[in-house]
C-alpha cells in the first residue's frame, strides 16, 4: 500500500486514490506521481491518479470498479456519475478451487477468560435470555425482563444481564412456505448462543404454530412457560411464574465462572455498516488482519453480507478450501440474485446515500472494501442464513447486508463476540454479545468518542500500520471476551432489538 | 340466532352448531331438533345438527364452509378432517354493486372528551412520539424515551406517555422495489396519528435513504435531529439535544386539553387475534354491532386482515357503496393472492393451530366469523396497506392478518382507538392508542381478568344479547376515548412494538 499523508492508493495498478485528509484537498494540491488536483475533493472521495480514457477501467484495490463514462483527467474528482456499473461476476464461469490451499501458520500463546459451557462452547458474557415461540408474547417478555432486572438480578452478581430475545416471528408467517425455515432455524439457533450458557427460558402463548419445545435443546420442556396455561389466574400470576422460573436459572448462571480458554474458542462475527470509503482502507483491513490472527490461533471468524461480497465473489471462490465449499458460496450468491429479482430489486439498491456521501461510488467498490475484513485465510465453510457455525477457521455466513438482520444471523450462528466497522457512524449494539465498534476515520472516532471502541483512522494518516491496529483489535477482542474491558454500547446500555430475516410472505 | 344454553346455531340453514358449554358436551346429550351427541365434543367445536351426506355442504353462518369428506351423522363431531376446503370465491365472477345502498340510520347524542388537533383530527391520548427514519437509530430512541420519561415527563402532568416508534425499516430495504412504498408510507402516516397531536420528533442518523423530512408535515425540519450532526460531540451530547427538543414538545403537548367531541370523531380499528370458534359468535358480532353504532353516529371504523376476509369477499362486495369501491376491494384480494403465490404459500396457512384447537376448522369458517366484526354498514372505502383513512363510515384497510402488522397499519391509517377480539388470549397492546380487549368466552375472560377489558362470553350462554354487549362496548369505547377508563394493557404497561409490512426484499 503506497501511502501519502493525504492520498491512499491500495495497489500499484490503481488509477484512483482516496483523499484521506479530514478537510479534503484543494485545487492545485500536488499529489502522487506529480498529478495536480483540478478541483476540491472531499475526504473519502476518489481522485484520478492518471488519465482514464472514456470506457477504460477505473481501478481500485487492483480491481475494476467500473468504466469511465467519459474521459477523466489526472487530478479530477472521480464521482459516481463518472463510473458505469459493471456486470457482476458471472457465477457460472468462476472456476472452482483445486483444494490446494496452504494452512495458516499457527499462532500460539493467546487466551482469554471465558465461561465454558457443558456443550463445549465458550461464552464471553453471562446472560439470562428469554426467548419466545411467537411474537404475541413480546409484551410479556419485555415486561418480565424489566421485573427480573429490578427484583432479582441484583442478588446474582455474576450475571451480566437479562435479555428478552424478542422477534417478529408469529403465526402470520406462512410456516409451510419453503423459506420459513430461515426464521425458524434462526430463532432455534439463537437459543444455543454460548452467552446464554444453556439456561435460556422460553415463553410461549400456548396456541402458536412454532412449538416452544423446538426452542429448547432435546425438546426439554422444563424451561417453557405458557401464558395460556390454565394454572395462571391473570397476568400477575404469569409474571410470578416467570420470576420463579427465572430465579432457578439465575442461580445456575450465577455459578458460572470465567476460566482460561484458548483463543481458539473465539467465534467472532465481522460486520460493517454505515460505511465510507475509509472502511475498506483502515477499519476493514485491520479487522481482516485480526481475523487472520484469530484463525491462526485456531479460532472461528464469520463474515457475511451477500450483496456486499457478490461483486467480489471471483476473489473469494479461489480462497475456499475445496470445490464443494466454492460451489456452496456460488449457490448462496445465486439464491440471493433470484430473491432480489423476484422482488424487482437488484444489487444497485446498495450502497446507501450515506455510503455514497462517504465516497463509495457503487456496490463493486463497496464489495472490494467489504471483503477485506475477511482477511486472507482460507474459507473453510459456507452457511445459509440461520445456520449454526460448524468449523473452526473462516466461514462465510450468507446474510442480507442490513445491519440488524446480519447481526441477528451471526448471533444465531453462534458468535461470542461481534466486531462492527463503521465510517459514517451508527449506534449499533447488541445486549447478548459484546459489540466492538471500530471507526474507520479519526474524525468520526473523535466525535463519537463514547460510542467507538477503536479508531482505525491513524492507518489513513500513516501514523499507524494496518498490522498495528490489527494487533490492537486482536488484543481488544481478548480483553473484551475476558470481561476486562467493557464495550461502549454496554457502558451506555445502548442496544437494539433483533431483526429476523424472513424472505417468505405473511398471511 | 337460535340459542340453546349449550349449542349455538347462527342461521336456520346451518347444519352444524357450536358447543358453548365450558366443559364441552358428553355423549348422549340431547341437543337441537332431538339429535343426540354420538361422542364427547369440546367447547367451541362443531356438532352435526342433521345428517350431512358425503360431498354435501357443511353450513355455518348460512354459508358453505366446506364439503363432507365422508357421510356425517347427526350428533357427530364435525372435525377439520371431515371437511374439505372449498375453492375461494372466484374474484372475476363476483358482481359489482349497483350503488343503491341505504344510508345507515343516524344515531345522535353521543360524544367523548378528546384532544382536538390543529389538522381537525381528534386524539384519545396525549403522547410524545419519537420516530426514526432508519432502524439504526432504534437504540438511541429507546434510550432517549426512557430518559425523557424519567427526567422530564413527571413535570408535564397532561402528557400520558413518551413512545419510541421503532421499526425495522432501514437502508437494507430496496427503496426502489415497487413494494417499498408500503413500509415508507406506513412510517410517514404513523407520524400523523391524532394521538401525537402534531408534536412528533424525528431522529435520523444522517446518511439514510429515507429522508427524515419525509416524516414531518410539509417537510418541516425543525423537529428533526440527526445523530451524525457534527455539532454533537459524543452520545451524551446527542441525548442532551434530544432532551432539549423533547422539552419543547412536552410543553406544547401539556397544553392540550380534552374537550367534548362528537362520536363522529372516533376512528376505530377492529381486529381479532388468537381466535376461537366463539369469536365469530360473541365478540365479533358485538364488535360489529358497536361498529354499526359508530358508523350511525357519523364516525369511522376500519376492518382489515385480507386472508381472513378472502373467503367471504362475495359477501362484502355487495356491501360496497359503488362499483369503484367494490373493484378496489377485489383488487386488494388479487394482489394478496399473487403475493402469497409468489412466496409459495396460500391461504391455508391461516388458521393457526390455536384457532383450530379453538374449533375453527378452516379459513372459510374463520373468515365468516371474522367479517362479522365489520357489522352491517355499507363499505365506503378500501385502502391499501400504509394508506391513511379518507372517509367517515366503514372502510376496509387491506393488511396481513398477523396481529402486530395489522395493528401497525391501522395505527398508520389514523385510528384513535383499537378494539381487539380474542378467544384463545393474546397479551396484545399498543402504547400509542388505547386497545380495548374483548374476550370471546367467559372462561378466558375470567382467567385473564386483568388482561381482558370486556367479556362477550355471556352471549354464548344466553345471559346477554349481542345487542347488549354491543352497546356495552360502544359505551366503553366512549369512556376509554375520553380517558375516563384505562384499558388493561395500559394499566399494566404491557405493550408490544410496531411491525412493518414490507413485502419487498432486503439487500
Amino acid at each position: 500500500m503506497s501511502t501519502n499523508p493525504t492520498i491512499i492508493r491500495t495497489k500499484a495498478s490503481d488509477n484512483v486514490g482516496i483523499v484521506t485528509s479530514e478537510l479534503g484537498l484543494s485545487t492545485g494540491t500536488v499529489i502522487v506521481d506529480g498529478a495536480v488536483l483540478l478541483q476540491d475533493i472531499p475526504m473519502g472521495h476518489k481522485v484520478a491518479l492518471s488519465e482514464i480514457k472514456e470506457n477504460a477501467a477505473v481501478i481500485r484495490y487492483g480491481e475494476t470498479i467500473g468504466y469511465a463514462t467519459s474521459s477523466i483527467r489526472a487530478g479530477e474528482w472521480v464521482q459516481e456519475s463518472k463510473i458505469s456499473l459493471p456486470l457482476p461476476p458471472d457465477i457460472d464461469s468462476i472456476a472452482l478451487p483445486d483444494g490446494k490451499r496452504q494452512k495458516p501458520q499457527p499462532l500460539e500463546g493467546y487466551d482469554f477468560q471465558g465461561y465454558r459451557n457443558p456443550d463445549g462452547s465458550v461464552g464471553t458474557k453471562n446472560v439470562l435470555g428469554i426467548t419466545t415461540s411467537v411474537q404475541c408474547v413480546a409484551g410479556l417478555t419485555q415486561y418480565a425482563a424489566k421485573r427480573i432486572k429490578r427484583d432479582l438480578l441484583p442478588k446474582y452478581r455474576n450475571v451480566d444481564d437479562v435479555v428478552a430475545l424478542n422477534h417478529t416471528y408469529g403465526c402470520g408467517v406462512a410456516i409451510n412456505a419453503p423459506t420459513a425455515i430461515i426464521p425458524i432455524r434462526t430463532i432455534q439457533n439463537i437459543t444455543l448462543n454460548p452467552n446464554f450458557g444453556g439456561e435460556l427460558m422460553v415463553i410461549g402463548l400456548g396456541c402458536e404454530k412454532l412449538r416452544p419445545d423446538w426452542l429448547t435443546p432435546d425438546n426439554d420442556t422444563s424451561n417453557i412457560l405458557y401464558m395460556q396455561d390454565e394454572a395462571f389466574h391473570g397476568f400477575s400470576e404469569m409474571i410470578d411464574g416467570v420470576l420463579l422460573m427465572a430465579e432457578l436459572h439465575l442461580k445456575k448462571l450465577n455459578q458460572r465462572k470465567r476460566e482460561t480458554c484458548a483463543a481458539s474458542e473465539l467465534v467472532v462475527g465481522m460486520q460493517c455498516g454505515g460505511s465510507d470509503s475509509f472502511v475498506g482502507l483502515t477499519a476493514n483491513p485491520a479487522a481482516g488482519f485480526a481475523a487472520d490472527l484469530i484463525v491462526r490461533a485456531g479460532g472461528s471468524v464469520m463474515f457475511s453480507e451477500v450483496t456486499e461480497v457478490r461483486d467480489a465473489v471471483h476473489l473469494l471462490v479461489p480462497r475456499t478450501i475445496n470445490a464443494e465449499v466454492g460451489r456452496a458460496l456460488l449457490d448462496q450468491m445465486k439464491w440471493y440474485d433470484d430473491y432480489l429479482r423476484q422482488g424487482q430489486a437488484d444489487r444497485s439498491a446498495n450502497p446507501s446515500p450515506g455510503n455514497k456521501r462517504g465516497g463509495l461510488s457503487n456496490v463493486v467498490e463497496k464489495a472490494l472494501g467489504s471483503i477485506v475484513k475477511s482477511g486472507t485465510s482460507p474459507i473453510v465453510d459456507v452457511l445459509g442464513p440461520g445456520e449454526k457455525i460448524r468449523r473452526k477457521g473462516l466461514t462465510f455466513l450468507a446474510t442480507p447486508a442490513s445491519d440488524f438482520v446480519c447481526g441477528t444471523l451471526q448471533l444465531s450462528a453462534g458468535m461470542n463476540l461481534h466486531v462492527f466497522m463503521t465510517g459514517r457512524g451508527t449506534p449499533y449494539g447488541l445486549p447478548m454479545v459484546p459489540v466492538i465498534k471500530v471507526g474507520s476515520n479519526s474524525k468520526l472516532s473523535n466525535r463519537w468518542f463514547d460510542l467507538i471502541d477503536l479508531d482505525a483512522g491513524p492507518i489513513a494518516t500513516g501514523e499507524k500500520t494496518t498490522e498495528e491496529v490489527g494487533w490492537e483489535l486482536f488484543h481488544l477482542i481478548l480483553d473484551v471476551a475476558s470481561g476486562k474491558k467493557q464495550v461502549a454500547c454496554d457502558k451506555l446500555g445502548l442496544h437494539n432489538d433483533l431483526v429476523l430475516f424472513n424472505p417468505g410472505p405473511l398471511t
